[in-house]
C-alpha cells in the first residue's frame, strides 16, 4: 500500500488487494475506525447528491448471529468483530426509483471496502436485495421502517486470511466504440 | 496521495479526493491508462462472481458529442478525451436479476472513478439507468444487443478543475445495532 511508486499498476494497490476477506481474529474494530468507513461510504457519488444510503452498525454478538443465519454463505458473519447493514431510503432516492437507490448504495459500498483494505481490515460484501426472504428478515431483526431497503450487509474485522491482489479483467468484456 | 502516514484518515485520499470532475483539458488518456481503469473496474466483486458488467470505450468525439447529447447536464462529455458506457448483460447476472445487474456495475463504476483518481484523471458518473430515453438513444448509438442494459457513462479526461477532497457523512445516516 505505498503510493510513492511511479508505476501506475502499484498505484492501485489498494484497489487490486481488497478481496472478500471472510475469516477474521478476535480483534474488535474500535469506534474512530468504523466511522472512518462509513466516512469513505459516504464520499461516494449519488444520483443528484440525493444520498438515500443508511447504515445500520451491528456489534452484539447476538445479533450477529442472528442476521447470519438469515443469509446463506454468511455463517462468518457472527464472528466479525461488526455488520454493516446498507440500506437504502426509497423516498430520499432520486425520484423515489430502487434503481439509483442500488446504484448509490452500491457505490457507498465499494467504497467501504476499498477503506477497510487500507486500513488493514478485512470485510466481505453479503447479499441481500433482491432475495425477499433475507429483505424481510433483516426488516425484523433490524426494526426496517417500510421506506428502508436492505441491499447488503458488509462483515468486518481484522483478517484471519491472506489473499493476493487480484483483477478478473476479461479483454472480451471490453468494446471499442460500438458494440 | 502519500500512503506512507500513519493517519488513517490521510490514508484514504483517494476516496475523498475522488470527486466529479466536468472540465477536462485537451490531453489524450492513452491506451495503458484506460486499460488500468478496466483492470481496476473488474477488481470489483460482484453476485457470486458473475461478472455482468461490459464496457464499451468511446473516443471517436463524433460519438461522444451524439452521446452527449442524449444526457441532460452531460454535455462536457462531448470534451473528454474518452467516454466508457458501463453496461451489463442480464443474461450474465446472478439468477437474471437486474439488482444484480446494477449493483455489481456500480461497484465497478465506483472502482473505476477512484483508479482515475488515483492516476491523476478526473471522471464523472453520468446517469442512464433506468431513464428510458437514455437507454434507447445509448442502445441506438452503441449498437447494444437486447441483452445488455446501459447503465451509466463515465467520462474520463486530466483535469481542467481542482475540487477539495471531502465527505457528505451525515451523523443522523447512521444508526447502531438496530434503526
Amino acid at each position: 500500500m505505498n503510493n510513492v511508486t511511479n508505476n501506475p499498476r502499484e498505484k492501485l494497490a489498494c484497489i487490486f488487494g481488497r478481496r472478500s476477506v471472510r475469516a477474521y481474529t478476535n480483534a474488535q474494530v474500535d469506534d474512530d475506525t468504523l466511522r472512518l468507513l462509513l466516512e469513505a461510504a459516504m464520499a461516494a457519488p449519488s444520483a443528484v447528491a440525493k444520498d438515500p444510503w443508511r447504515f445500520v452498525v451491528v456489534r452484539r454478538p447476538s445479533t450477529l448471529t442472528e442476521i447470519a443465519s438469515a443469509l446463506p454463505n454468511g455463517r462468518f458473519l457472527a464472528k466479525a468483530a461488526a455488520g454493516i447493514a446498507v440500506v437504502g431510503d426509497i423516498d430520499a432516492a432520486h425520484d423515489r426509483q430502487l434503481s439509483y437507490l442500488l446504484q448509490d448504495c452500491s457505490a457507498a459500498i465499494e467504497n467501504l471496502l476499498i477503506a477497510a483494505n487500507i486500513l488493514g481490515l478485512g470485510a466481505c460484501w453479503l447479499g441481500v436485495h433482491p432475495r425477499e426472504d433475507r429483505i424481510k428478515r433483516l426488516r425484523e431483526i433490524l426494526s426496517l421502517p417500510e421506506n428502508i431497503v436492505p441491499v447488503a450487509m458488509i462483515s468486518v474485522g481484522y483478517p484471519a486470511e491472506r489473499k493476493e491482489p487480484r483483477t478478473r479483467y476479461t479483454d472480451r468484456y471490453v468494446h471499442h466504440e460500438r458494440w
